[in-house]
């Protein structure tokens, strides 16, 4: 236990440059669809400012940060990379297994590094308010902060599923000032028709996207942020994956597999999309691996077709994997990763083979927390923990085949604040779900028709 | 913005010794009686180790922090010093503000600093358990974490008010393994007495005391583990205050104010009594200033006095400042503040008139921690929260004489655990409580007699 543990760089390391994975893909992209003409369209303007459109579209390598923008994240990055040393231990393993701490943001995941640069944008612009949907409350938060920060009101439709499982991440977004409402909220149309078809409906990322687009359409000082997804909240988060190229310098190692949980793409891209570059560009040879929930298997199990963003049919349709706009996972405590849909960008690289995706059930993902709580100290987010799980896999693995592996994953969130899922695993009352094949099947049978020259894109 | 705000030290600089004050101070400290002979007394065997007992009473300035337990503040340490430029700048004050951030443990307080001490001389004494109480969950919560890393079962008396305030932190104890049971409990007699006397008892510091000190005196595998007040606990608790003075030289400053909360004592003097020698030692001109809950005010309203560190009279006596043993604070949200007593090396301090001491009252305390949220990001622990509150009060000072300050205070926990009590503040149901004048009253006329020879110490 003498070598360092922990790499650490200094405020002046902080990345001056997001990283555009867009100008390496060597193809591109299928287009955004209008969800009503299904014609190619931007980002709507009466939901995005025109900078973060003109991000969206970018083939720019590498895209200025503004300095108040870098000036926030100087308030807790650039974060540390940490060996696991106590977790090699007790997995009495051969691979060095690092972790990218995402978890001492003020909301305590990686959601900050887009949430101030959208909060940064929208001000530019002269807007008032930011609406937004959020799951488990780590995007909710991080916008409320980020909100409150740059001087602009913040709206929040959290899934009500979330919204009674995490009331502290409520009083977190109330504390930074912002309105939080369940969603479905009667005060949407979409909301009150999902709450008259279902009273006790748990809500779902697609319902609660609808809402807040609505919000921000139907309000002309209003616009909408959203937390994962779209390629300029990708972008933002390549922060993660730079600075991490920076570190494993520092450790004078390099990672032969990366590892980080998967909903809409957020994390894993942020984490990864820098050393994807070192893959397509360099040929470097990189194991990477999307861990996504069993409850919404996109990657695994849905299919590569275009689908709308939300399940009202009010955002635009993207090629994605999808597991059909109506399906609605499980309420599994790992709330950030209950979306139908994934990331285009992240979608056509799994597309093209150039990662890898799997799908882990709840219970063993928390036993895997727990071991990692038992002897590194934190206490990972449910998300997160779904990497957690595959990183001591993989470790396990390089010790039965007797060979040295540098493992890494995305530490994206503590989870503090999801201290009742661990409640539940403790006392052994956390269940498991079947994998919901009729649900799947169901949404599949209606994904929108889109004109024959996209469709073949 | 241009200058840095965060300073930050490698892990090369973790202090390699602890400072122990008691070689500085200039004057014996009284003796520690015994709670039935009331003759001197060391701590009791049967509940503290010798290496622990021989720190108790050690002369030695510096005391070398054993390289197992350096190999885990490594986890977390060093921890940052923070400038609080935008919490300045809302105030719009000349002072500098500037807060040592403790809450970045993976207990999220200062806690683990001694901890992870206690359950390493407590292994290599080769006992197989540690017993200790909790109030707002800070410091059980570090013990079972420090107890699952170094291989020792940890059983936890919770302070009633707070288990039921604060379930998360009972079930992060229990994430690390420990036995989490509520205070007064059934299970030990002096438990079942308060109970018969009153089944709604709230529960306070003094009484859960009693019952960790009954498991580990009734069971010879079990020592207990005390998270303030005594001698050893301050000590280990330096790395807090040698960190900063580091931190402060890289800053070229130098503060005029320090600032910390104070319950047992144990942030308070981890964080000033390396400045403290400085002031005692080499004269330089520093106010160092203690925060009580107006619920709980032993220092501004208690007296200088032999007393029991218990309520149930099982601890030894020591001379402090007391509210007297019996007195049970309201259960207000800084739990870690509800302690009847005061450490006898801080009451020594505050008798001869080194540091000064002022009581917050919880309304104010939240106004505080929720500007502080609101500028810096991070959410305060309502302990660390009383000495936010006196920190913008002397930079508003400062403000008003003209003058610049700087001013530095130890940011103890996050609040992360203790939502509930910043939802009841947002939605305007938190209370205040009045002075319990009455019960001072009554509590302090049953202090111990004890032998004039001591009394007059």
């Amino acid at each position: 236990m003498t070598e360092k543990s922990k790499f650490l760089l200094s405020e002046e390391d902080i990345p001056k440059t997001w990283y555009n994975i867009q100008a390496d893909l060597g193809f591109d992209l299928p287009p955004l669809l209008h969800p009503e003409t299904k014609e190619p369209t931007i980002l709507p303007p009466p939901l995005f400012c025109a900078a973060l459109n003109e991000q969206e579209f970018s083939k720019e390598r590498e895209i200025e940060i503004p300095k108040p923008v870098r000036d926030i994240y100087r308030m807790y990055r650039p974060s540390p990379l940490i060996r696991a040393r106590r977790l090699e231990k007790a997995l009495d393993t051969p691979a060095h297994i690092y972790y990218k701490y995402e978890g001492g943001s003020p909301s305590g995941s990686h959601k900050p590094n887009t949430a101030i640069a959208q909060a940064f944008y929208a001000k530019e612009a002269g807007l008032k308010r930011l609406a937004t949907e959020t799951g488990a409350g780590q995007w909710g938060s991080a916008l409320a902060f980020a909100c409150k920060l740059l001087g602009l009101e913040c709206k929040v439709f959290m899934v009500r599923v979330s919204y009674n499982q995490k009331p502290y991440r409520r009083v977190m977004m109330e504390t930074w000032g912002a309105e939080v409402v369940e969603s479905p909220n009667a005060s949407t149309p979409m909301g009150a028709a999902f709450l008259e078809q279902d009273p006790d409906h748990p809500g779902s990322l697609g319902v609660a996207i609808s809402e807040a687009v609505f919000t921000a359409g139907t309000n002309d000082d209003t616009n909408y942020a959203l937390g994962s997804v779209l390629n300029h909240v990708l972008m933002h988060q390549t922060v993660i994956g730079l600075e991490t190229q920076k570190q494993f310098e520092m450790a004078d190692e390099y990672p032969d597999i990366l590892i980080a949980s998967i909903g809409g793409g957020s994390n894993f891209s942020g984490f990864v999309f820098p050393f994807m570059r070192e893959k397509i560009v360099d040929g470097r040879d990189i194991r990477i691996i999307a861990v996504e929930p069993t409850a919404s298997p996109s990657l695994t199990r849905g299919i590569y077709a275009f689908d709308y963003g939300d399940t009202a049919q009010a955002a635009p349709i993207a090629k994605m994997f999808t597991l059909g706009h109506t399906f609605i996972p499980a309420p599994i405590h790992a709330g950030g990763l209950r979306y139908h849909g994934m990331a285009p960008i992240v979608a056509a690289l799994y597309d093209k083979g150039l990662i890898e995706a799997t799908a882990e059930s709840q219970l063993p993902v928390f036993k895997a927390a727990v071991q990692f709580a038992q002897t590194e100290g934190v206490i990972p987010a449910p998300e997160t923990a779904h990497a957690v799980k595959v990183a001591i896999d993989e470790a396990l693995k390089a010790k039965e085949e007797g060979v040295s592996k540098v493992i890494a994953f995305n530490f994206s969130g503590h989870g503090l604040l999801d201290l009742a899922a661990y409640d539940a695993y403790n006392q052994g009352s956390l269940e498991d779900y079947a994998l919901p094949e009729e649900s799947i099947k169901a949404a599949m049978a209606i994904l929108p028709e889109v004109p024959t020259e996209y469709a073949a894109a």
